[in-house]
C-alpha cells in the first residue's frame, strides 16, 4: 500500500497561515486540474494526493506534489 | 466514543465552492477562537470539532457546530 498515495504534512505557526497555504494549494489544484485531499487544522495542513480513477498513483500526482512543495509557506 | 467529537460533511458541486466554504468556516473559527479540523476535497468539506484540552466536547464545540451549519453553502 506504500504507493497508493502521496502524503505530506506542513506545519504553520497558527490557523491563519495554514488557511492561507490551503488557498495556495487550492489555486494550484485548480490550475493543474488535479485535486488533493487537504486536511486543514490549527497550525497544520496535510495534503494527500492520488488518482481516483485508478485508485493509485500517476505522473499527475508526482507533478502536483512537486509543485505543492514549491509553494510559499 | 460517540461524544468525543462533532462531525459533519457538506457536499458541493465542485472544488471551488468547497474551498470557498472552507474559507467561511475558517473565518468563523477565527472569530470564535475555536478551530475545527477541516477536510477539503473535490466536492466536499468535512468538519470535525472537539476541545483538545479535555479531548472531548464542551459548549464551545456545540456553538461552533451550530454556527457552521448556518453558514451559506
Amino acid at each position: 500500500m506504500e504507493s497508493h498515495h502521496l502524503e505530506k504534512e506542513f506545519a504553520f505557526p497558527d490557523f491563519k497561515t495554514a488557511l492561507a497555504f490551503t488557498n495556495r494549494v487550492g489555486a494550484l489544484a485548480e490550475s493543474e486540474g488535479h485535486h488533493p485531499d487537504i486536511l486543514l487544522a490549527w497550525g497544520k495542513v496535510r495534503i494527500t494526493i492520488w488518482t481516483h480513477k485508478i485508485d493509485g498513483l500517476t505522473e499527475s500526482d508526482f507533478i502536483l506534489a512537486a509543485k505543492a512543495e514549491q509553494l510559499p509557506r
